[in-house]
């Protein structure tokens, strides 16, 4: 006989959560948890697997602490005359997130973002222990720059999240408001950049606001853009006094040699993946215009999805698609639903679907 | 001009520390962090680089979040008639411990472990807010059933470590004393038996004390005998409740597909990686026999290092050896040092170096 979680001395504020996570299902068209759908090109994969190759050969060795190569290729892929002493990565951008709260949020502080945002953000800042303020976004999702540090100003959080574009909406987000969010605070300004390679061509990256703003970070992923959600690696740049923090927090060793070596390789090879980041945006774009034709209110997506309202039973919507073999995802904003851009046929699949599940109401 | 640390809103019961991480150094000989010396074999090499060839086909998906295949490698390796339910995994040994101390100790509870002992222990206990408290051993590092029991029974903790066998000191612990210490709380008894596999063999595992101890948890790593230290992978084995547990914490997707496709890999070929370990314990012996010779004191060791005592002055010894392209680990107690069994050449290396330093006082 097992024993059941009311049987172990699990910390209070546990008890009756379930675990995290997007509901998984092997269907052939899944669009659901914003991968990128491309996989990773043959040459690029075969010089990943080189890279571990001969990181394999020291793997009984642990690895680099200071991942200083990868903190080199970060800074040069983001360019902005960036330095890898300005640089910090982990397992996912969850993990960065993680360690940014657990030095500059935890038990008896404060993390604060604009509603509806990434599911995450709440979990984690409760994890370290400290509570989560929700601020609130406009009918159309977007934030001001005026509003944005008034409601922060009123909140005087210790951390503030502005996911740059937003998911789940895939609103843009200006650098102005970003100016006005640091201005209005002391704490942390966290700017989620995961998508912002998905932004139109020549979208600056808050990474220009960073010189003089020593509060200010700009988390990325490789999950996105460089096709890696299955390599776990998020990243992000700031001042290095944040990255000194950062060390305080971090597990030693955290980043495996063969992590190291993969994102690395990865990295050589940005303006390939930067290619298909462009055949993504041009998914996107037609879906907008197809759902739009359709009846529903794509909103404006600077992202590689898009969330559009005008469903009047989402979860019925859902599931008519699952039916056709189309995985979506309902994020719980009522009468709204979010897709993921995928390849040509895939887009195709869940437009065909969503056709013939009959127009918005 | 950069910020400092100061600057910064960093959480206050950080201020002042120094990053967590024995030194590094490029020496000709390394026997300071208890690695394997010993490359992965190019047979066991290869296959993982096939495992990882396969993974990398699908890397821009999320990696499988219940690491299914690899918790089932996990199970048969242990044997016991362990099944994947009962096995979790991580990022390191250290991940896993934060897994256990994340959902059951954390602000407000404390965790125990009778020093000295693994150096982490009480780090991993403060990062997640929880307090640490340290029991006593004997004069040669060893506890007894009965004295474990009233230790912990005078300290109610909500987590007690149990290092078996001991880091830094190397000591076996017996099966007696993780039942007395199972008996004298009401909190998770971890056993962390990261260098099992460097016990005599026929050495039970506390993995046979499982059944009907749904509070008892076993934790191992890849990085000693599988030579994986690079790879970064740690796992348990416990009550499907409590792996229930631990899913409540875990980031999602805390597990690289590359990670899970490597080790999956490496753990088929553990009949090798088993051989290599047989010839680390005869190396372990040939330096407690030769640096007993030189007239210091080594300690019994069931794992793949060596402590010993009677050194004079344990920095002027470190330096010395170092100066000599020998780097080993002075761990903080009067008269000690440790040092890692390498390779037959390697642990010759040591012990000429030590010998030439001159014998003990």
């Amino acid at each position: 006989m097992t024993a059941s979680l009311e049987d172990l001395p699990l910390r209070d504020d546990l008890r009756g959560l379930a675990p995290y996570g997007a509901p998984q299902a092997p269907l052939p068209v899944a669009l659901n948890v914003n991968e990128n759908t491309h996989p990773v090109p043959q040459e690029v994969a075969d010089d990943i697997l080189d890279a571990i190759a001969i990181a394999l050969r020291e793997v009984n060795r642990y690895p680099d602490r200071e991942f200083t190569a990868l903190r080199e290729g970060f800074a040069d892929y983001l360019g902005h005359g960036l330095t890898a002493d300005q640089i910090w990565a982990a397992n996912g951008s969850n993990e960065v997130l993680q360690h940014l709260l657990q030095a500059f949020a935890g038990p008896g502080r404060t993390a604060f973002g604009f509603a509806p945002t990434y599911s995450m953000y709440p979990l984690l800042t409760r994890a370290t222990g400290a509570t989560w303020v929700a601020g609130v976004r406009g009918a159309d999702f977007t934030i001001d720059a005026q509003d944005a540090a008034s409601q922060i100003s009123a909140a005087s959080p210790d951390v503030v999240f502005l996911c740059a574009p937003n998911n789940p909406t895939g609103t843009p987000l200006t650098l102005d408001v970003i100016e006005a969010a640091y201005d209005a605070t002391d704490g942390i300004v966290i700017v989620d950049e995961a998508y912002q390679e998905f932004a139109p061509h020549g979208t600056p990256s808050a990474v220009t606001l960073l010189p003089g703003r020593e509060r200010l970070v700009v988390s990325r992923t490789m999950s996105k853009a460089f096709a890696f959600a299955g390599a776990r690696v998020g990243y992000l740049a700031a001042d290095p006094a944040v990255i000194d923090a950062l060390r305080l927090v971090r597990l030693p060793y955290h980043l495996s040699a063969l992590t190291q070596a993969a994102a690395s390789a990865a990295l050589r090879h940005a303006s390939t993946m930067m290619r298909m980041v462009d055949d993504i945006r041009e998914q996107r774009d037609r879906i907008s215009a197809t759902v739009e034709a359709l009846g529903y209110r794509p909103y404006e997506s600077w992202t590689n999805f898009v969330l559009f309202g005008g469903v009047e039973d989402p979860a019925s919507t859902w599931k008519a698609l699952y039916d056709r073999g189309v995985l979506i995802r309902d994020v719980g904003i009522p009468y709204h639903l979010r897709v993921t851009a995928g390849t040509a046929d895939e887009t195709t699949a869940f437009l065909d679907a969503l056709a013939s599940v009959g127009s918005a109401s």
